[in-house]
């Protein structure tokens, strides 16, 4: 009946969480400060701290000494507790980031990958070869990984089990299995979505809205969706797939094989259709690379005098952007929406202010009368970031801190 | 930070919703059945049921002998509690339903409104009549009313409280003081989507999907969202508005004043336009109301010749609603859609199979693979049973039986 049954349990994981984002958050915080910022009482405070710091994960690094009564403790995450790994599997890279247990990122490596190799084997090294590279070059013993999170496209879970769907590529639940062979470490995998939506939640905007939708633009165009400090996952963790549903029924060929989607519109080669469209010989249409191509928009409107078939590009995409945005607020109707994905670093100061107005002037009713439009404080690889705390919040649950409903472990 | 927290109070209280749900649906229960169905232990069952007894909301009907051991108690709502009012208040009708305690329906009273006159005193008489006249048609004593619900289109809850903004309509915060003076009874109101949710979540299948979309199809068009048990409200009230997301980019012009969105094309007005772009010179093209014309749609597919021009409007407008559902499924990944509202009634079942189709194509991923589209199986006006259940939820919270976290009252 009705999902999961919370449980006194889960009261008490909920709050060890609120701590540990408020401490994430704060960087350094006292037992006083927290009573403030989580809303918990004093006791439980008192309670959560001590349980934190019994298993390291919160350490006390000094006393600040107050002119009357006793010296406060100040509290921080206990970045030595260990590390943990987050790996995100793209079409075109892998890429490992480690980070301490504070989430503090350490070091980074990225190998390229033929986007047309997919048999699962390959990509399974290919982790494990990432992984391998960033524990040698950071001198990082394996007892010392708390956990390790991959992010794979088109992960989903159904009835029976886990698996990767992504058009060309055949997985099955079976070489999961070769995956966790092949990294030998606590392992938890999640689509790239939900742990952007992660990221969110424990170092961006996330932990004050109480409803959010983070959108990445990049090749592929998705939206992660917070309610109420909680991922929606959704029946098969399909959910926020905002980027396959329709701005023009019948409109633009699409990659996942249906026609009109967002993606085919605000995704990197998306854009670059429409600067084709508008400006059929122009330079920047026939770069090859995306990437490339979307840094070079970016070159294009610096300076006293942009690009206009560049300028009148970026203003149909906020347009799209704008109008396909309205559709989310419309059906979720969150408090802040918040943007990533290197086409937000790249192109997010011209794209932005459009936008915003598009949406407001599109979502029903007074749905974005007070809606923050922004681009993610998350700073870095944000798909990396989330997996690897999907990873640390694994290590947080089998250590008996959190309860655990929904990532996806093997 | 993250919502409003969960408290023990806060499980007592779903425990309650939970068993109070499981005896609605069964009609007639027992403890032990209770266990099996709700999934709680035989001890909260107890507890609960003590509860339930003793405030006089689920009564003892009789014993079963059993072959060995106690007779067995048999539950059932008290359905002698008190009366609840539900009331419909659309843009072409005011409709007043009253229950008894279990929910059955006993009676109803419609009005019919002139649409251009949407004055607030106006539209408060209305709603004043139509209770009246139910009360006075069943003889019901004011005192036996545990509450009224009221269900209005384009309310909306922001941080300067209740307001409803429907195109046309000026309503501010200052007329629901009016309304609540005029009923004189406890009274909620909330909007149609979260309405139909609750009527869903209540009465329907709801109960028995962790995430559920149900679709309204008649003069308007929209969703009423519900995940883990709860309905989804967003923001400012407003979530589920998936009628005003759009379908075709710059596409018809919306009622709303967007161009494109899906109630444009699965609106009763929408379908009649498709039909005059069929067919310009058919003689339902002119039909002037809008259940007159849903109704002849009907009556001309039924029999052993449909009507070529009807069928072919059917058959489009599937691929609109698939398409749109699509969406939904790809934003918010369900468990299940049902269908309500008279469209759904008058032409499910030529709509239905093809729909699903559409859907199974176009929804991203395996998304749609378990999904299942039904049409709801809430009897009847759901908006006024669905309030009138908010109604009685709302009685409930003020005798201490449930926590409330969402319901507007007044």
């Amino acid at each position: 009946m009705n999902g999961p049954r919370r449980t006194s349990r889960d009261i008490r994981s909920e709050s060890r969480l609120d701590v540990l984002h408020a401490v994430l958050s704060a960087g350094e915080t006292t037992r006083n400060e927290l009573v403030h910022t989580t809303g918990l009482s004093a006791a439980t405070v008192a309670t959560v701290v001590a349980e934190l710091t019994a298993s390291g994960i919160v350490a006390e690094t000094r006393l600040t000494a107050n002119r009357v009564g006793r010296p406060t403790a100040t509290l921080v995450m206990n970045a030595d507790r260990g590390r943990v790994v987050g790996i995100d599997v793209a079409e075109t890279y892998v890429r490992a980031v480690i980070f301490d247990a504070a989430l503090n990122q350490l070091a980074s490596v990225e190998e390229q990958r033929d986007e047309h190799v997919t048999d699962p084997n390959s990509i399974v090294e290919g982790i494990g070869g990432v992984l391998d590279r960033v524990l040698a070059e950071t001198g990082v013993e394996r007892e010392a990984v708390l956990g390790v999170g991959v992010a794979l496209p088109g992960l989903v879970q159904g009835p029976s089990g886990v698996s990767v769907v992504v058009p060309h590529w055949a997985w099955h639940k079976v070489e999961l299995d070769h995956l966790r062979e092949r990294v030998g470490l606590p392992l938890v995998i999640d689509n790239p979505l939900k742990v952007m939506a992660t990221a969110e939640l424990w170092l961006g905007s996330g932990r004050f809205a109480s409803s959010m939708a983070t959108v990445n633009l990049g090749t592929g165009v998705g939206a992660g969706i917070v309610l109420e400090g909680r991922i929606l996952r959704g029946a098969t963790n399909s959910a926020g797939e905002w980027g396959h549903s329709l701005l023009v029924l019948d409109g633009r060929e699409c990659r996942c094989g249906r026609r009109g989607c967002v993606e085919a519109y605000i995704g990197a080669p998306g854009i670059q259709q429409t600067l084709r469209e508008i400006h059929p010989s122009h330079p920047l249409a026939d770069l090859t690379l995306q990437r490339d191509f979307i840094a070079a928009m970016a070159e294009a409107m610096t300076g006293p005098d942009p690009d206009p078939a560049v300028s009148a590009t970026i203003d149909r995409t906020a347009y799209y952007l704008g109008s396909a945005l309205a559709d989310l607020v419309a059906i979720v109707n969150p408090e802040l929406v918040t943007l990533t994905g290197w086409t937000t670093w790249a192109l997010g100061d011209w794209l932005l202010p459009a936008t915003r107005e598009h949406i407001r002037t599109q979502a029903p009713g007074n749905s974005s009368l007070d809606l923050q439009v922004e681009v993610s404080t998350v700073r870095g690889n944000s798909v990396a970031t989330g997996v690897a705390t999907i990873a640390l919040e694994r290590f947080l649950a089998d250590v008996g801190l959190l309860t655990s409903h929904a990532p996806i472990a093997l």
